[in-house]
């Protein structure tokens, strides 16, 4: 079977990315959030993680002048609170409020966590690039704090309790949509071998 | 009801991360592939996304030489091949046959695109940040390649065939794993005014 591959263009399409809700603070300390929609792991040593935030954005500037935010993830339970954190502007909106999320300070850096997501990271800016009308801004993971009732006593944080969930980017087309994570396929660095098949 | 979070230190963890594999060409035009652990969609005008690789790794040098490299985004039934492109070496393995992948000369970017992948990224090298070990590298999406058998035709890419997986992080403990996608929670930019709860 020859297969047939179709060009779409220079589009965000066909891509899955972690939904993760970005808190920082403004200029009169009040706490807002953001949800990514361009937003991944980026280091090992030292952990860092990359958000990629429009110049727009009333986090944009947020993030500038702090120098820091947390990233926090939600679980899937919590997909309307996300949708709806990407689409008000913490310009006229409180979110935290409206959402009734309890915004905790960081010890760490200058921003606060949401202490009703599961997992929180609490990131120093270190970097950025501009990106034509975006900002990606390069956060070192200073801590990761996880609620107690998500640790597994073996496995360490349990994706079947965080229940983290992915937002699947497709532009142009219908199908833009939160999905839940589903079974475990298999455990990383098992295939040391080329796969028989 | 008081949430108790637990500090777990500046880790690799708590994290889901889309699988994807990157192509590239070597000095000698052999074609190879790398699981990448941290990568994500970067930028959406002009369409981005980044891919952070260890400078010890063979395809590090192959972006900075050849100023290019495809994003292969594989099927959940294609984590064992996945897995083995992350752990092998370009540098004395030969992946592509190992794994009985095609590569296809991209006619935009000086790399091979992975036929067996159903959605192919072709990436221009635009920049990158230095962090620590790794080189966060931001490729460009000059053209989206997608296998016509997994477009619908109202949704465009249907990420029920696509079946795209992401990659548990978890270090430190026994947790990581390659994961499928689960069911859809619901369509993005709905939640206009605050969810009722």
């Amino acid at each position: 079977m020859i297969k047939m591959k179709k060009a779409l263009g220079a589009k965000v399409v066909g891509n899955i990315c972690p939904v993760w809700l970005v808190a920082t603070y403004d200029k009169n300390d009040k706490p807002n959030l953001l949800n990514v929609g361009a937003c991944g792991w980026a280091n090992g040593k030292p952990p860092c993680v990359q958000v990629s935030i429009r110049d727009i954005r009333y986090s944009h500037s947020a993030i500038v002048e702090r120098k820091a935010f947390t990233v926090n993830i939600p679980s899937d339970d919590q997909w309307k609170e996300a949708d709806y954190a990407g689409i008000a502007s913490g310009r006229d909106a409180d979110k935290f409020k409206d959402l009734g999320f309890t915004p905790v300070k960081s010890d760490l850096v200058d921003a606060p966590m949401i202490l009703e997501c599961p997992v929180n990271f609490e990131c120093r800016l270190i970097g950025s690039i501009e990106l034509g009308y975006n900002t990606l801004f390069i956060g070192e993971v200073l801590d990761v704090k996880v609620d107690e009732h998500v640790i597994d006593e073996e496995l360490g944080p349990d994706i079947r309790l965080i229940k983290p969930m992915v937002y699947w980017a497709n532009w142009g087309w219908k199908g833009n949509s939160y999905h839940s994570i589903g079974s475990e396929l298999g455990k990383v660095y098992t295939q040391k071998t080329k796969p028989q098949r």
